[in-house]
């Protein structure tokens, strides 16, 4: 089987690497001529046009995607002869962080006060409905921080509306959380459902910095299924979906949902019985997915920038390097290491190291 | 760094595979256009000569093999100026039984007993030496059960000679095991040694047909370890080496060596902390070992002739699939699966699982 995949940057390339063994070799579409998949598999160079998508659909058994801002009007004609998943409804709600905030609310998933914000004056009065400090983000093309403004009293607001230049936005409360949690999970073939145990995050700068798993909380970790479960089968949804959370009072408060393999789940390539890349392509081919249960701990460390030398990161016992190939740019992921063990201190103490050769 | 592998078979594949997120790429020599390896790595096709060498160590840091019969001839002048590893001294003993024998013994570990056979005559008087059964086999060029003939008595002399058709050979007195174990073992920089657990392998009409990890025999763990560091330090080894043994009344009875990557390792890939062909990779190209301990148990079945229906074997729990690209044809590995999990009762269950889709 070949699974066509929109999108050539580290999480195609880790899909890629994930269905070599398996038989189904990945082809990839990118403007990017040096996107980094193409080091692993074929790379046609094009635009995320309907003729591109067309184009790759016709060698390609099945289409899926490794970016959320892939356009979803390039994939519609053909999504309705061709299968793509996971689902275009997804990928569209989830583009867009209002309607992503409504989906939410439509199934009771707690998340962040928000309103919708369209103009200077609207922006005051979300203000004055939702309080201070509170974080004003545009509606698409968010990630990593970006596109994102703290408010913190009512002087901010020209600011913030300026450096956001003036594009459709919403205003959330800012929520004062314990932590940062994720839940990635898989959905396949008659609705089959298997979740990764939840993921804690720290970030840095708005990139996600660290991740550490299993993060101990049967009772989170029943909710937070419960809840992917559900969101997933709203959309009929076949492949890997995350939603990250913030935990607020012992509350899991969904912040968004990302409809593909997603950087907090990096740590089940080694830490899990079966990998989110794995069960992605699992998934979109029909076929019966791996288990989710992790094998021990595990934490994982993001590259932004550069990849430290790599002898320096292999020589921490239980390391696993992933080096995305790509060239180095401030603020860029170029790749992450991964360190099992069977004990969480151990593992933590390893992380600890692994911080260490960042420097 | 750049790998220059000579053969793109399955193992070479894996070492691509296994390079991939160490940033290590590898690039193949093969004289067939369709080697399996070139599907997920550069691939020249050309033969084992010098020139083909020459060029391929132009255009990579380290040359390797992923194929024990590669001419040592060719490799010798560009050894003699660029990295190759494991070093072409454990290769030319490998390739030939006698050498190889000669080897184990010089370092006193015990092996079959054995004389050099180069007519009809000398087989009559190595049968008086050695007595029945024992089995014939060419010095070189024996794989997976090729170039051996077993004599039971001095009847089947006449027919077993004429078949290996007068080619140098040695008699073997035939060894009456419990079982088959092998040691795959890694030395790298500074000497570094490690082993994986001993593994107990199943041979069917001479080919691996399954292996199950680790075999829990602390003494004997602790017997073939010290061999094969031996065996290793005496070539100023660096790579991955495997040495199968026979077990006979307790005792291990060493029956060859190679000097590279071995079918009975690839259980490594989900069932080590480290596999064998990171650990090949990170020894030729200087960098620190990782792990070689065992994560729960695991079994690793050879898909032979063809690769069964992918989504049966995906269904039987733990199970990983590896196809190896390779068009079907009786007798051919072409793939296999690996079972893990942490009891060794349950692991075993899911062999017989597996077993049971090969029909």
């Amino acid at each position: 089987m070949r699974v066509g995949v929109l999108g050539a940057g580290q999480l195609g390339r880790m899909l890629a690497l994930a269905g070599h063994p398996l038989g189904l070799g990945c082809r990839f579409l990118d403007h990017a001529p040096d996107a980094c998949a193409g080091q692993v598999a074929p790379l046609t160079v094009g635009e995320f046009d309907a003729a591109g998508v067309a184009a790759l659909a016709a060698e390609c058994d099945v289409l899926t995607y490794d970016w959320e801002n892939v356009p979803v009007e390039a994939l519609r004609a053909t999504a309705a002869r061709h299968p793509v998943w996971p689902p275009l409804a997804a990928l569209e709600v989830g583009q867009d962080r209002l309607t992503e905030k409504d989906c939410f609310r439509a199934l009771d998933i707690t998340t962040p006060t928000y309103r919708a914000v369209g103009s200077r004056e609207e922006l005051a009065d979300a203000t004055r409905a939702i309080g201070f400090p509170a974080v004003l983000k545009t509606r698409r093309l968010g990630y990593d921080g970006k596109g994102q403004r703290l408010l913190r009293d009512a002087s901010e607001l020209d600011a913030a509306w300026t450096a956001l230049a003036g594009a459709p936005s919403i205003l959330e409360g800012f929520v004062r959380f314990e932590r940062e949690l994720s839940l990635v999970a898989v959905r396949g073939r008659d609705g089959g459902f298997r979740a990764w145990p939840l993921t804690e995050n720290r970030h840095r700068a708005g990139i996600l910095h660290s991740s550490i798993a299993p993060y101990p909380d049967p009772a989170l970790q029943a909710r937070a299924e419960d809840q992917v479960r559900r969101l997933m089968e709203r959309f009929g949804y076949l492949g890997v979906l995350a939603v990250e959370y913030f935990v607020s009072g012992g509350t899991l408060i969904a912040n968004e949902f990302a409809p593909r393999v997603h950087n907090s789940g990096h740590w089940t390539i080694e830490g899990a019985t079966t990998s989110q890349f794995e069960n992605h392509l699992r998934a979109i081919c029909g076929l019966p997915l791996g288990a989710t249960a992790a094998r021990g701990h595990a934490a994982m460390l993001n590259f932004i920038g550069r990849v430290p030398e790599r002898a320096r990161v292999l020589a921490v016992p239980g390391a696993h390097l992933h080096d995305y190939g790509k060239a180095p740019r401030p603020g860029r992921k170029v790749g992450h290491a991964t360190v099992v063990g069977d004990d969480r201190g151990q593992v933590l103490a390893r992380l600890a190291e692994l911080e260490a050769v960042l420097g």
